[in-house]
């Protein structure tokens, strides 16, 4: 389904080639000041901005507020963020339509959905649909004062320099993968609602949705897999719940633990790589050669961090509200 | 919160060392016949059974259908399965409570709960918590018929040979994690609601609620952020989706393609090592030593099979259901 | 679906003449006391009493915590309360098996659970099954300090004085329907969350659970269609929202205005009368005349008003919780 | 919320006043043609079209379909439907700041809201955001073939004669309230999810969200709390479940079971009569003497039927997939 959130709510809608894509956000507060300036630093980020290995498909992703908002404050009601889609060159994508192309969702998509699907650049499966993701993460952020979410890329293509792993990849004529961390500082204890709507739970359903993420792991992650107990343990120095080593990643029990909240995202290459490839043509049944032509990212990992921020703000002001730290009126 | 699903529904309760643990389905389709035998095996994997590193604590973990059942079938009500604690033995814990535990929730339900919490052996945090979980996963692996789910254990402290690597936290005194590999095959194309609900998504919400575990992959995972594309894609061979490899682990865009479901996860060593420790005594204030007493598994690794394949059955069931795959009365 | 609320969940099981009935409330605060005394006012109000028209069929109805109660303190975890079935007589009802019952779900659910359904006394769609939320409104109404909620019988078969309208009944020896009428003094302004979860809205989803009730209608209810604007309007009178009349019935745009809550709802004939009725044999195909035996309510009406006030309480504690009006420590 | 619905969901936006209003629809499934015009016959019923006591404002309310829809065929993603609001005129409502008018939400909406709601034209309390549910009525009736579903209005002022107890509130210059009846011809038996979500449950729920009214029954409804079980009872006569009377309303146990599908819901006066009024001014904190200005319905009933029927046919859409009647792909 496509909505997301228990007092804060995501409902996305929109088709990487179609008119718009956008989200619905319900539960906002009334009274948040919404400037489209306060959005604009993080469209861009989501962009991959002038990068190397960013796509050079350009849209000017300016929010429209079409509800929700009144004399340019929120007003308590769904908020509906509009981004016009202008850029687009759909003629690219119809040449594939023989193809399924292999890491996309063009052969599940057609028969899921019997091929009344948008193919058209990958429809409602884009990366475009994050656009509204993005939108609605400045707004959770606004929510969350005094907390800061910052990610980054710590490698591409198995490379700790990602300058140098990017241009591994431009130099192969390929696309590449990358990892992402996360970090949340300021976060109070307690945020979480386990059994099932653990911290953990939430923002790995979430980071999930993001095309192209393969894995999610907090603090230690997968290599507390390879160590003994005494190693891992946190030792609690503070009535206030500080740890002098954080393997948890800020999360014990499914809640939040004061310290510092540490996850790790693995993205992989774009499935639109430059190389030929070898695969089933629909129309003769048999595998064959071809190539995906389109403007696309190297490197979609380039544009992950301004997402893995977004969506980790909605689950986390969404756990705010339930835990009674944000009130309905600002 | 403590349920879980859309169609398929699982609400959980119980704690520890209260009177029992325990679910209640919602959803199950009338006429499903569920003898208690065909619940015994899972029961007694998720014990740890008599291997080493397992928790010398023992129940018979024997399953009580208190409603939704009827003549031996089930009756399209809410099926509540009850499982009584006997064994239980909470004096250990009630030493500890000067002590929040590192690596356990203590310090945060505390927090959360303003001490009204269950504290009695981890109470609602506690693995037997998954004693529910695991009988539902029997009545969701029953409604996927021709469908089959393994889960198991790969590595453990870092050694591919799991007996091997208990050994060494065995000689080492200490607790230890492991890894898991869970593969499921005969899965129809086309299960997965993204946006929000796709199928990593869903998974990856429902694995993180186990206790433990830190990082869950789908296909080639972590691996997946160090290729190129070209390694990466899996070329289409058939018409029926088959692929030539599968470092998608059998999902695209958030939706199965035909092909083996794979992922894995990570689990943390048991956080009751039996390893003396230093760390927060609460009533004093101060960092000092302590262990940790009672009765615990070495390895909570050893356990987690079954309940991954629970979760995982839960998962899938309810998506079948929402396919229209899996009818209202069997 | 056997769960309802956002905050405050109830999960529903049991059957009339299985072993138990019972509720899970998910979403309690810590810190609440529960005390078994507090619960057998309403209990014993459930049961109709020593009524005239009110079953012979007695049970105890002692609550029994399950789980998340720990030193009389509810525990911030789900609230198991169970009730044991003891006074069950199926021999009963397994005679009218070839008589779908007119006026019971005999017949719906039969087609709806391919025969699966347990019909032992109506199963699942029994008023036993109420027995659970009154326990549950038992506890909401405790999270609405300062709150009252009192529901009453206005008429038993259309006469006002209900003594009198229950005798007719029983001279006629037929099953009568009633009325009843719901005032909450001392809610805050501001309650319900338009558009979709108005106050009316939650109110009566789960007012029409109730078994029997055919119609529900606030303030003015139904009279309100014959009326002029300028009568039906309730002149605001202070600046916290006092009315001179109250039409509105203390709700105006779905939210609670600050004004007495009135609701009335009508309860038709128990099903089960004592007459003879004439209605298809499943057997043999044919219309016949039979007599519904068991031990049953003339007027379900009686029983109703503790269950009234209970469905309220559940829904007037979660919006108070979405308000922000109910902390997660007590 | 602002969401409604289980497989087939209504997420509703907009203000009376603002840029537009509208609904994303999700759960729509795929290959579903929806040209305009089939739109547009609904559209115009909820304009109240020509008749005397409608409102002089008129829209164009053509649907604008944003996402969702592919070669004129939905896509089994999120349908977005937007209407403008062209015709506004806010001015005459900044008069009336002064004076929370009686029976609106301006006092409520004041007081929860904080004074940052959309005040102008009653924001999104307004009658207004109906236009999104009719729009997502039509395709809901689109996918209940067979199925009719017929509101009407039965009595106007308490007049059988519509006309006539318009005129008279016509002569009184006042607004006036009014009776419909929807029936529902075709359901299959065994729609509805008891316990909590029963057929009436569902239908009460959104049927209280319609401005304005103010009691939903079903069946016999109020009159059946006057009535002997012996007369309410609906004698069943053919296996297939058709019953000779149908007190019910096509409901037993929260199940639809074959029969016609009746209810009737009484819709106050509107709040807005020409009468001058007298009540608080906020400024003054005083009572005092002022008029509603703006253009109004004399009548809200007379816009209610295809609003009734477009809510009616939303919640079967919903039961029917659940109960495995409708497909994913049309």
């Amino acid at each position: 389904m496509n909505s997301f959130g228990q007092l804060f709510r995501v409902q996305i809608f929109g088709e990487s080639h179609g008119e718009c894509v956008g989200v619905v956000l319900d539960g906002v507060p009334a009274g948040l000041a919404v400037p489209v300036e306060d959005f604009l630093p993080d469209m861009e980020r989501r962009k991959g901005g002038n990068q190397k290995g960013a796509t050079p498909r350009k849209e000017d992703d300016i929010p429209i507020f079409k509800s929700g908002v009144f004399n340019e404050k929120t007003t308590g009601f769904p908020v509906m963020i509009y981004f016009e889609n202008k850029n687009t060159r759909s003629g690219d994508y119809e040449k594939l339509r023989s193809f399924p192309r292999p890491g996309h969702a063009d052969f599940v998509a057609h028969k899921k959905f019997g091929g009344f699907e948008d193919y058209r650049g990958g429809g409602h499966f884009s990366a475009r649909l994050t656009t509204g993701l993005v939108a609605g993460g400045v707004i959770a952020k606004k929510l969350l004062r005094n907390i800061t979410i910052d990610a980054v890329i710590t490698e591409i293509g198995g490379d700790p320099d990602p300058e140098r792993g990017l241009q591994k990849a431009i130099d192969a004529k390929d696309s590449v993968g990358g990892l992402i961390e996360c970090r949340v500082k300021g976060l109070p204890v307690g945020l979480g609602e386990p059994y099932f709507d653990s911290v953990e739970s939430l923002l790995a359903h979430m980071l999930f949705t993001i095309p192209a993420v393969k894995g999610v792991e907090f603090g230690s992650g997968f290599a507390a897999a390879k160590m003994f107990g005494s190693q891992h343990n946190d030792p609690i120095e503070t009535m206030e719940g500080k740890t002098s080593t954080n393997h948890a990643g800020g999360i014990v029990g499914g809640i939040t633990n004061g310290n510092e909240l540490v996850f790790r995202i693995a993205i992989k290459p774009t499935a639109s790589t430059p190389k030929p490839q070898h695969s089933l043509n629909w129309e003769t049944g048999q595998m064959e050669d071809f190539s995906v032509k389109g403007r696309h990212d190297l490197c979609v990992a380039l544009r992950a961090p301004v997402i893995v921020e977004a969506v980790t703000a909605i689950v986390l002001a969404d756990l705010m509200m339930q835990a009674g730290h944000i009130a309905r009126v600002i």
